[in-house]
Formats: C-alpha cells, sequence, structure tokens
C-alpha cells in the first residue's frame, strides 16, 4: 500500500513539473509532438497488438462480457483510426493564450482574462485503450499534463500506448512526466489519485455510474461528472410532422448505445392522433421496443402497433438500447416539467413550428444542450466545430456540453499598469 | 437529526422549484425586488437590531473573541451600508440571456452558447451577517435561487435578514423558497447541505480554512473554494524603483486583514542594494514586522531596520497583518519558482521595466490575477468593473478570482435547426 500511494503521488508530481514547461510551449512544439506520437502508434503497432492480445487473453479468462470484449480489442485498423484522431487534433487551433476578454479600467490598468491550461488533468477511464491516446493528444494540445488511469483489464495495453506516447513526446520537445500513466486500475489508486488535490487539478471520469459513485465517495480533487443522457424528444401540437418523425427516428435509432440518443418521446395531445400512428409504425419497422402510457397505448393499438406498457422507471431510464418510452402530454409546459423531472440534463429536443413553444422550452429546460427542430444527436464536439472531446459533461460547473481543448483550459486575469496602487 | 435532515431538505426543495420559475425572470422584476429589500432593510432596522442585539450578548456570553464581536455588530450605518450593497446591484447588467458565443454550423444548424443561472446556489459562511443580504441579492439578479447558511452566532441576525429580504422579494414577485435560510450552523447541517446533489448545484464558502476542510471532508454538490490569499510582489532587477516601493507599500500596508494584501517581497540581487535599504525603511516606519532571509538581513542591518530571520513556514503564511517576509533571488525565474511553490494562486505581481521578465512572469505564475507593474490589491470585482462579488477564487474550474453575478451563471447551448438529422 505504501509503494502505492507513492507511486501515484509520484505520477502526478512529475506531471505537476512538467505543467510548468507545457503550460508555456509553443503550438508548433505541440504539434510536432502529436505527429509524432502518430507515427508512432503506426510504427510500434506490432508491440500495441501484442501487449492487447495478453490483455484479450486475461479478459477471456476471467470471462469478460463479449461488448467488454470488444472495447478492450485493438486492431491494426482500430490503431490507425487512433492516430488519425491525433492528427486530427493538430488541426485545431491551440486554446492557450486567447484573449477570452479584455478592458481597460477607467483608472488605466488594462485587464485580459486569458485561457490558460488547468496544469494536471487525470483522466479516468474503463475498458477502451483507446482513451489513453485520445486523452493524452487532447491534454497536450491543450497544454496539460495528463495522468491517466485505465482499468486494470487493459493495463498492458494502456502501458504501451502510454509509452509510445510518452516516448514519442519527449523526443519531440515535451517535458518528461506530461504524459503519466498510473499502475494498477483499483479502488485504491482511484481513491490516491483523487484526493491529490494539491498536484492535480481536474479529474474527469470516463465510465459508468459505478465509477462516477466510487469518485464522488472520496474525490477532494475538483471532478467533472458525465451523467448518463436520458434524452427527450418532444413533439408539439403544431410541430410539422415529417420532421418530427425524421428527427425522433434519428435519434433514436441512428445509433442506440451513445448518450445523445433519445429515450422518451413526448407528443403533445393535439398532435398524436395525427402523429403517433405513423411514427410508432415507423419505429417498429426500425425494431424499437415501444414502452408507452396508456393514451398512447389506445392510439398504437388501432395503428396495429404492439407496445409494452411503460413503468414508473421506463421515465427515468437510459435505455442505451433500441428501446423508448412513449408518452402523451397535454402543453408544452407539461413536456417541460416532465424532462427537468427525468432527464438527466444532457440534449433535449421541441420540434415545432410555434415560437412561442420554443422560446419557452429553450429557456425552461434545464439541460447542456437544448434543440429547436434538430435532433439531439448532435450533441458531439465534432459536430459543434469544436473538435475531439474528451467527455460531455452534464453538470454546470466550467462547461456543460462536450468538453474539447477549450474546455480543458481555465483562465487567469493578466493586469497590466503603470505603477498603480490602490487608493 | 431526522427533523433537522428534513428540514435542511426542504429548504433546498423549495429553492430548486423557485428556480425555475426565477431563471426565466426578466430583469425589471429582478431589481424591483432589489430595491424592495433595500428599502425594507432599512424600514425594519429596528428589528435586525434587536436581533442584532440578542446574538451579541450570547456572543459575550460563550467568549466570543473582539475580532469575531466585531463582525457580528450591526448598527444603522452598517445596515444602511447593506442596503446601498443592494442598490448597487440592481446597475449591474443582468447576466442572464448574454450569448456567450454563437455561430452557424456547416449544415446550417444555429448554436448560440447562451448564459443561464446555476439554480440553486448555497452559500456557506461565518459570522458576518451582511454575508446574508450581499450573497441573496447577487443570487437574485444572476437568477438563482440561494440557500443560506450562517454560522450559530448569528442565527437571530440571519434570520431576521433572510426573512427581510424573502418577504419583500416575494412582495415584489419572486417566487416563495428563491432566498432560503437553513435553521442551524452546526456541522450536521453542513453536512446535510453539502450532500444535495440532487437540488443544489454549487456551493460557495466564505470563511476560514476549517470550514473548508469541512466541506471537502464531506460535499458531494460541488465546491468553488476560495484559499487564502498568499500574495507575492517580486521587484526585478531593472524595476522603476520608486514604482516598486510604491507598490509594495501598497500591497502590504493599505489594507492588512484582507487575501489580495502581499504577505511576502521578493528581490533580484540586483535591485537589492539601490532598493532594500529605502523600501525596509519605509516598511518598518509604517509598522511592519519584516521576516528577512539571510542577504536582506546584511541589507537590513547596514541600512539601521531590525528584522527577524524568516522561517521556513513564514514563506508559506498568509499572516493577514502588519507582517512581510522578505527574500532576496537571483533572476525572474527563481522568483516564478518561489511563487509557484509558496503562493495560493491567488494575485501575484512583478515590478519591471523588461518586457521578457514580463512575459515570462505573466506567463509562468499560475495564479488567478497576475499583476505586471500595479499592486495586488486590485483584485476585487468592484475594481474590476465586475460589480460586487461572492467571493474570490482560487481554484481552476469554472471561474478563478472575483465571483460575481455573471460567474453565478452556467450556460446551455441552444441548437436551432429546420428538422436537421445526424447521418
Amino acid at each position: 500500500m505504501a509503494t502505492v500511494t507513492q507511486s501515484v503521488t509520484e505520477v502526478c508530481l512529475r506531471a505537476r513539473e512538467a505543467s510548468r514547461t507545457l503550460a508555456a510551449l509553443d503550438t508548433a512544439t505541440k504539434n510536432a509532438a502529436l505527429t509524432a506520437i502518430a507515427d508512432a502508434l503506426i510504427a510500434r503497432t506490432d508491440e500495441i497488438l501484442e501487449a492487447n492480445a495478453r490483455d484479450l487473453e486475461a479478459g477471456r479468462e476471467s470471462g469478460l462480457s463479449d461488448a467488454l470484449m470488444d472495447r478492450l480489442a485493438l486492431d491494426a485498423d482500430r490503431i490507425a483510426s487512433i492516430a488519425d484522431g491525433t492528427r486530427a487534433i493538430i488541426a485545431l487551433p491551440d486554446p492557450v493564450g486567447e484573449v477570452l476578454e479584455g478592458r481597460r479600467l477607467p483608472n488605466g490598468l488594462d485587464v485580459r482574462k486569458t485561457a490558460v491550461p488547468f496544469g494536471v488533468v487525470a483522466v479516468v477511464y474503463e475498458a477502451r485503450p483507446n482513451v489513453t491516446i485520445d486523452a493524452a493528444a487532447l491534454c497536450l494540445k491543450s497544454g496539460n499534463a495528463v495522468v491517466l488511469r485505465g482499468s486494470s483489464s487493459a493495463a498492458h495495453s494502456n502501458a504501451v500506448l502510454s509509452g509510445i506516447a510518452a516516448d514519442a513526446a519527449r523526443a519531440a520537445g515535451i517535458p518528461d512526466g506530461a504524459i503519466g500513466l498510473v499502475a494498477g486500475g483499483g479502488r485504491e489508486e482511484l481513491a490516491d489519485l483523487a484526493t491529490q488535490d494539491q498536484l492535480v487539478d481536474l479529474i474527469f471520469p470516463r465510465g459508468g455510474e459505478g465509477l462516477k459513485a466510487a469518485l464522488q465517495a472520496v474525490a477532494t480533487v475538483p471532478v467533472i461528472y458525465a451523467a448518463s443522457g436520458n434524452c427527450h424528444v418532444f413533439v408539439d401540437a403544431d410541430a410539422d410532422l415529417e420532421q418530427a418523425r425524421a428527427i425522433i427516428l434519428n435519434a433514436k435509432t441512428q445509433r442506440t448505445g451513445v448518450c445523445n440518443a433519445a429515450e422518451t418521446l413526448l407528443v403533445h395531445a393535439e398532435a398524436a392522433p395525427a402523429f403517433l400512428p405513423d411514427a410508432l409504425r415507423a419505429l417498429r419497422d426500425a425494431g424499437v421496443e415501444l414502452r408507452v402510457d396508456a393514451r398512447t397505448k389506445t392510439l398504437a393499438a388501432a395503428a396495429g402497433v404492439d407496445t409494452l406498457d411503460a413503468t414508473d422507471e421506463d421515465w427515468d431510464t437510459e435505455f442505451l438500447a433500441s428501446i423508448l418510452a412513449v408518452g402523451i402530454v397535454d402543453s408544452a409546459g407539461e413536456a417541460i416539467l416532465h424532462i427537468n423531472e427525468h432527464g438527466s440534463g444532457h440534449s433535449e429536443a421541441i420540434v415545432t413550428r410555434d415560437t412561442e413553444s420554443a422560446r419557452a422550452f429553450e429557456r425552461g429546460v434545464d439541460a447542456a444542450c437544448v434543440y429547436i427542430n434538430a435532433s439531439t444527436r448532435f450533441t458531439d464536439g465534432g459536430e459543434f466545430g469544436m473538435g475531439a472531446e474528451i467527455g460531455n459533461s452534464t453538470q454546470k460547473l466550467h462547461a456543460r456540453g462536450p468538453i474539447g481543448v477549450r474546455e480543458l483550459c481555465t483562465f487567469k486575469y493578466v493586469v497590466s499598469g503603470d505603477g498603480h496602487v490602490r487608493s
């Protein structure tokens, strides 16, 4: 235990030291390091696959589920795609040094609110070894040192991947310690890392609710949580019904296992008879299981669509599967109340031609992203023009929604005077 | 204990409900409520003084220190000044609804990053009853419901003050529950409040290190910490020595008990012989106790200035008193290292005519506010043109430095389309 503690602290200490240099590094050096990392991933593909094979073998022995095994598995294509992701980050503008606001005060002092890296960012994740490189690349671009803590099931893969990234970065002029990996994926290391508030500025968890709960119980370092996405599409009384159908089909079925997929469809009672029969048939034909309230059930039955009765729990569930809860409401206000009560503050959509409803929804719904006549599926750093993201925040502190390179920065006020003193 | 828990939860629940309405309130209604609060404070001054007298009596009986008794005490002038502070907040621009960024994506979607209130903000504070009104007014202006938790020593004062504010606000059209007070100032109530992560969006502690440590141990609600201010002034090799002397005198002596006062003076070895004798005499004449390193001691002795030897601890201490640690460094780089090691990330100043040193200091010092040729004493929402502040953040998440009405907002992305779906 003593050794483990020292080792986490040591990784964090080295990251803290590196962060001082990193924060002042020019863009060209950082981009050269990203290129070097991408090149090294390709050049050392065999090494990565070998380490990955050891993780996969251990996973098979310990009986990991097929889904987890799939997340864990790398092949040459996946490695090439990780390298491509790293190269894509080169094209992003460097967020460091951006003057976010600036003004001259009446006394002549110049105040500039300037973007600067956080310093040391810890990323805590499960299974997927690609996060090792994604997180390292985003942190490097934003001038942060990164401390990675993956899961034990991917220990060999993560060690090789982070080693390759650290080697390549160092050779390109990035200080030692800028990309650190915490050995061991246990809860002890998690607690050690989460209490390094003198050395670590911020933790991003990328994983399930268990990981978040574990962090919340122990963390003294600030954490940006990404709650699950229980997202809604609300079809208003006078929605364009073709748009509405396209949007709910897209939001539910374009990809089901993602946090910005819709889990509940709410329909205004006045639109329901015209909208629901066709929409429910289309959803059923797309393989979606429908869990509906009593009024929807009547319409569905008349339309010949089989449904299940929605339970109280269904309205609060992120299915992450081809399942959709469907309910009828009597007003936009009722939809807003339902969403604020059951939603997770991720992505919420209204389909309407009524400007009043649109404004009420925009103002009334408490979520990171509110959509008017568009699918919830656009919540994504790439789609928003922000580039790759390290995660999607559903908490309100610092940044909501996609966390890209700009969101990996804090700011400082730089105040310049001519010998100004306060009177 | 069960009753206490329920009561904290109930206050938070009512605040959460009120927050939904508050978030959409127009500026005129919020400003009218602020006027009503200011008027009511004046009209009900006797009531406030009566409650305050009970707290003062209890304080005397329990042997509160003179300093604490002074913080606790209200009189008609102090109440008038609290009312003035409330009126000053009316003049601030309403931060809610500001479009912080906006763009049209290549696919035609319009994305607007829009400022919105957090929702429910809890303010946890000690002694000073004026915080009750300051916090309520800032939260009201920024569209947030507030949950106040003062100390038990000010229980009567806080109850009357928050009651007056809540009554006046309600009569002016602010929803019930928007200004809530947690009864009881014990650690149990603190823990109850700090774990209301379903209802409370954010906690600001205003108090000493003990309060912060207590919060850090239990909080699951995000907290914006304000660490102490161990602030430095660094006099570079070719500083304008008159400016430097004015700045250190101002930063140290203009007000000693505040977090943006200087606690350590660092002087470049090349400037020390010309600068320190006069500067140390001026500081001594202003009543400042000097705790110095060996090289400074020699210069001080030659100049006939008495000094104490600085201990290791002195470099890490926020004296909040007429005490200054003084040391000599051999380069701007050494000063930056010293500040990053010993500073608390609050306010740090360099006095220099050398652009290279200025740039190195600006980039290298990790603090909320970095000053070039100006006193650290300007770190203040009012001085920065941001209006009144609820505190000064030394953590990096969300906002550093003064927390005013804009910093009491988060944002949401509002995305408008014409039936856009993701392909």
